[in-house]
């Protein structure tokens, strides 16, 4: 099993062979100079990079050395795709509880893409208005797994989990007064959640759900139904 | 304004005239003589008496001295009722998430039905079958307030306060798997409700949201009509 | 049951019918653009628009659209009123603890004053200094409803449950020296107080405690007596 | 949408079609009449099931209704499988980290045999002694999904995410020293995996994970090839 | 400075020269046999030994060596005074805020009366009455100290220290409904006190706040007056 | 009893005779004009003020009002004394444990000189050179009370606790690593003191100790030894 | 590298060889026969057993099988020794603060012992004492390493740090009143010691902190004095 | 023992003659000016001078005055070295988990080199790519003790305690996405570490880490094999 050792980072080239994803980084942390000198090395080994939780000086660096390189600013993300991942078949829905948490739908949305797979955007439903909810629920039943995002308590995976039969992989968001402890509240909540079969990932961990979602969504046949 | 010193505790006998109800007597940590000497005082002064969070042992002390004392087993509270409260106008819903939340809300009606409410119960109607709710909506726009009681994720009081217009008191329970942690995470998606108008008791506290909610329904007129 | 879908957000125009307010939109997190958006929608649909937690960026843009615009600068509220709501019977009491929790007092009274209540406004009557509170106790007991505002360890409301017969929705604030934790002890304190039929909203939340008295208010017959 | 009324229950006879599986029943809390109630609706309605966090005196009262009721002790669970759901194509994998999780790990088993799955079974393979994981490797990738369970400090799911291209459930357990804090170490370890694509549920939940796997199992074609 | 060295324990003889009282034994999570070891050095040292957090078990034990020794049972304490401590001048206040944070109280107040203190008791006075501690302001003032006990919010200090000039060691209790943690909401609304001056001890902690009222009550003449 | 009613605040100007010092302004969360229009209502009343918590801002709007007023810059606080409080007997000790613990000690020591008390500073005697406290012991017991104040672990309440006999008022502050949690560690740690008689006020609270130990002074007489 | 697969167990047989010591087991939430049959495996490979966390009922059935087995019942272990590890130079430290405290110090002796290490026991030296410490200090120095267990606020570490210049392992116990949230208190103070170079292991982990010791005890050379 | 006395400092210089290393200085909350009063004083004593936890602002007035002195960017720290301490035999390893953890490893290589260890550096080897840790296993068993730095989940050092004989020192950092609440997750991992033997030390402390290594790394003889 390979790896590229640059002093500070071992890049991991061999976990697209042994994961079926190539690394993706997290930009948090570490300086521009070190972002491009994983990039570069992603970039020889698979044609593909992606990053998350970067800023602009990342990108303004990353763009010096590769101009291809894009930048999802509300995600907060940036990539290069010389040999894009195989579209698959199948979609992955991203519902949204509120505008608020638009920032974290979209880290979930660009990974999602750039692993290949079509998505399905929902946005603002929360169940204040359930009605909203309501109206879409044929089109998520359609959907072969479904990321769905929401801050305050996080019930929107329990609604949706009551309707539908799809996988459903929740993310809780840090939005909210002030007993929402950065996202806490909602994080408990979709853990205690009464909807059978929703699972968690971490507080506006947008990439994590959609790393997720593209696994599963790897198991259906290329020729699943669209929504 | 007046009380009676017992030594070991002050019967505030004073705050029927001050705050519209007789005292209600917390009866943990208390031992049995202690509850039945202040129930003595209070039965005295207003021909009333309620303690919750009681044990048999407590009603086994106070019915030898009051035989008339009730036991309401499942929501842990005794009551005498020489003098009954007025029958207020107005009906109080009592909404339940889950049977496993059942204590807590005979909490509640219990509480709600000494001080003179009318009440409506509504059980098992948690948001992962959300057509449950939406069936008995009607009937919850009639009550003049709504007492909501959930575990879990405590997702119910946001799912009502999207379909009503009346004020709601959400309490929520102990129950749940690991990381409910005692309430906590029911307690913090009811602070953090996308629903607006949600206010919230203490965890497993059917008492206090009863207490509210009698006092919220006393400002409706006599007339109001039935749900 | 309506709602107008701007792709980044589902508007609610239903929810004033259903709710008996219109949606008031939670600035935080969302864009000048979309708060806009949102607020276009709403006052055509009512020709009624509120947001909390916006910033002056946020006023700027809205401004800009409707000159009409009101900005409540402590609050961290912004207002058109083109139809006014019709003003209720009935008072509502907003009671602070301290100066210092004034900004979360404002954001209920802008709540309230838009939603056609009459508002009676007590200031820093801490526990620290009781007599402060004993002078006004007949005006709190001639409201309908009392919000108490209150930092540190939030125990006002406690002693005005003592005091007054009303309900009372309580709203702890971050007010406090370390281990108030941002508000966490005063809410704590709430939950846990021994007066009984007080309920509580989330640390800061002043307009989720107006929303919860507005509704209690609209109960109130319209000849209510002033205080 | 169907729904059965018992009065201290809405039992949901439409969830089967909904959301692809039958209600299961959380026993903890409930009476062992209650729960007999409700199994009485649910095996009427479909000739199933199935409730976790039972006791051996929901059992007995169970099993004098039904003789056909199976007893599960270690994983608290009690099922009657009249008209056993299909057998699915796929294998879940259930990999346990030490032999103290066990319990929980046959709630998951016990949940997807119910469901129609066939389960790979792998325990003791902690990342004390890593080599024990290693030797199982290509057994794991040949499933379709995996339900990882782990206490202490929850490491398990990580290495097996570094290992694999498989969806991963992973199930905290309350096993541990004093720390652990009833396996909060173990949920904040899985929900921060370095491990992309890791989901988490609540601690002890082994339930809730085998219905998230199930789900994803439908997913897979008939014909998945054996591990 | 001295010690004596039992193997299991080394009983600190130079307490009493050093800081002014004998070593007192926190008897949790020690056997009898250990407990009575350590009495009978400090019997012999001092004359003198009290022990807090004992069981009938420990007890009995000392009772079978020390015939004198006395058992103070809803204090959980024990003691022997063959040579008691003289009397001080001074009285100390320990104030109730409800006859369920008896068991508490009694262990300050058994703690005081062995270390020579005047004690007034005050039960039951909490904040939701305000009048029964209206009428015992001037009786509190008369002290030089004041110890106030108090769960569930735990405002009562903050009440007190509102109405007196004297010194305030506020012990929280774990009494109460869910969201009070054991205690730590009281605890927590006892450090934000908005009452100057207020100083707090562990949860149920009476002995900790008895102790530290003898060393201020030491600091007052021999004839301070009587309250 | 008085107060005056300014409309954002109503001041205590009867304070002083009730509680034994005039009221302090707690700064954060007011504005300027705030602060000096309860200054002028203090100053009028006692010839006195105190405000902790303050910026250079609050500085600049009070010295524009009341040349004389100054600012202790480190303790964060400004003052104003006309008609200064009489000198006590007595000595209070301020002890630190480490330098970056000092504003919090600036803050008690500015406050004890403006309650009128002689104060002993000792610095940097934290528990890892015990030699450095032991030196200083003879001068600690010469106090008549003593202020600890000491971040991190917050050891050194308990070590001077173990050295003489006087009342000891800890000070947790939020000076440390990652874990301290903002002083969490500390305050755990000094309530949790196995120093008998140790009691704590609020994180960073030099303020509240300070307050505590001129009431606990006040209770001894003029002629007190120097230390 | 080996292991012994017993279905509900992997057993390691080659830990050994690798780390050094022989795999220990950790005996909660294992059934007797479960850890019978582990312990048939590893006296097999190495003649050698130690599990800790047992109860009577597991040794009641170890004994059975190997009746040379020993019971070690305050440090809840048990063990059986056939080829005894070979005696180490240097000797192990085991301090610890007060009586209450033995259970968690004698697990680690236990442990230590049976890893071949020579161990100085120094029991009850907490810091309200420190002269008793003081009085150990040149045979703590003599030892190559400290296992330093307290609990209440876990001050020991830091004094021990402070005169010595060996590595110190802490660890915190759960004794203490509320605040000490099962020794959360405790563990707090050992990561924040001011005393540098203290490590800390689990709250109660006896063993862990045996195991930390002797690996550094295995580094120091075998002729190292005594102390 | 001695100390000197700057009013402001009580600086330990018999530090090293008691501990063996001298006193290290935290920054945080110190002025430059205490600081450089501080160094000063070492200085003169030892030839020595290291500070942790120091800004630019410290670093330029430090070499205003000693322009000798060294700036420790990322690790931010700073040091004179005079007389620097002797070689000592023996590795220290300094392991890694991510590139985003690396500020704080490198505050425990500045810490080992300045301590006199020689240092093996390894970056980059967490567990989601096992064979980068693998591949230099070897290397770290011929060290004496290793330093392990992991953000997020914590995992790195059960594995590393998995494949090694040599004691471990865990490093939390804050590195994570939400729920790594500062790091409180990687800690709790590494204290619950199923991995026997793994001590830890607070979050981002790694200072901390390298003094305790540096204790460790003392045991062993000058002639220990080079790794």
């Amino acid at each position: 099993m390979s790896f590229v050792d640059l002093g500070f980072a071992r890049v991991d080239t061999d976990r697209h062979q042994r994961c079926g994803f190539p690394e993706v980084v997290f930009g948090a942390g570490k300086t521009p100079e070190e972002v491009v000198g994983i990039a570069a090395v992603l970039v020889e080994a698979h044609g593909l990079f992606l990053a998350s939780r970067v800023t602009a000086a990342h990108y303004e660096a990353l763009s010096a050395v590769f101009p291809e390189a894009r930048w999802h600013e509300r995600a907060r993300c940036m990539s290069i795709e010389r040999i894009p991942l195989p579209r698959r078949g199948g979609t992955v829905g991203v519902i949204c509880a509120g505008t608020s948490d638009l920032p974290v739908a979209e880290e979930a949305v660009v990974t999602l893409e750039f692993f290949g797979n079509r998505v399905l955007r929902v946005n603002d439903v929360g169940v204040a208005g359930i009605h909203r909810l309501l109206a879409v629920r044929d089109k998520l039943e359609a959907c072969s797994v479904l990321v769905v995002v929401a801050g305050m308590e996080g019930a929107l995976p329990s609604a949706v989990a009551g309707l539908t039969s799809k996988p459903i992989v929740a993310v809780p968001t840090s939005v909210g007064y002030g007993a929402s402890f950065g996202g806490l509240a909602a994080l408990l909540g979709m853990l205690n959640s009464c909807g059978s079969g929703v699972t968690v990932v971490n507080i506006d961990n947008g990439f994590g759900a959609a790393y997720a979602a593209a696994q599963i969504n790897r198991l259906v046949p290329e020729d699943a139904p669209l929504p």
